[in-house]
């Protein structure tokens, strides 16, 4: 169902909060992740700086609850609708990763922040 | 502004239609591509099959009209918010690339077909 040969054995993912239709943020997915988040419908990516299965949220406790898989036109991506525990999808504490726009050549913050991670995890990450 | 480095001189990004938040597809952007993103105001890609830049809708007119360019928390993913010029941005002749959804393990086709692929580039893609 999805081409995992193209990038060496990892597809991307995009998490889209399938109420407001936020996107959230983009991960990559190995078979076992991709498994994993069919058989749990709780999303898993793959860590690509830990090496390893990542359930999103295990820390945090800010899972991803899937309600709908989307695959697109070559089988190398996916898309992933779902509710948002805790509300906040980035370790930063903003609901979105992409908290940040582009304008005149810089990054303005106009996102919204829900927790401080320094209270969440204990320390900055 | 964006970390090239953790793939080859190459982001993912993603294309949301700005006005319905429907995710319309992902491509990867290499520095030329995102220099020429943010010049001209129209969606660039790296293709990876062709090995050259893409503007996408060359062919077909269907181009990108960037509304908003959102950056993630780790610089190394992009949001296009566009204006999808001709509705549909998959070259399927689908509005979105994403057009199928996953169900008991197998894809259906729910997305809605605005062209059809042989009239507009005068061949099956």
């Amino acid at each position: 169902m999805l081409d995992f040969q193209k990038m060496n054995d990892l597809v991307p993912a995009i998490a889209q909060d399938a109420e407001t239709g936020e996107v959230l943020m983009m991960a990559f997915m190995n078979p076992e992740a991709w498994r994993r988040t069919l058989d749990t419908g709780i999303a898993h990516y793959w860590s690509r700086s830990r090496n390893q299965i990542w359930k999103k949220g295990e820390t945090s406790g800010n899972v991803q609850q899937v309600q709908e898989i989307r695959v697109d036109c070559d089988g190398d991506c996916v898309l992933l609708r779902v509710r948002q525990v805790g509300g906040a999808a980035c370790h930063t504490g903003y609901r979105s990763c992409f908290y940040r726009r582009v304008e005149a050549g810089a990054l303005i913050v106009d996102g919204e922040k829900l927790f401080d991670p320094a209270e969440k995890y204990g320390a900055s990450p």
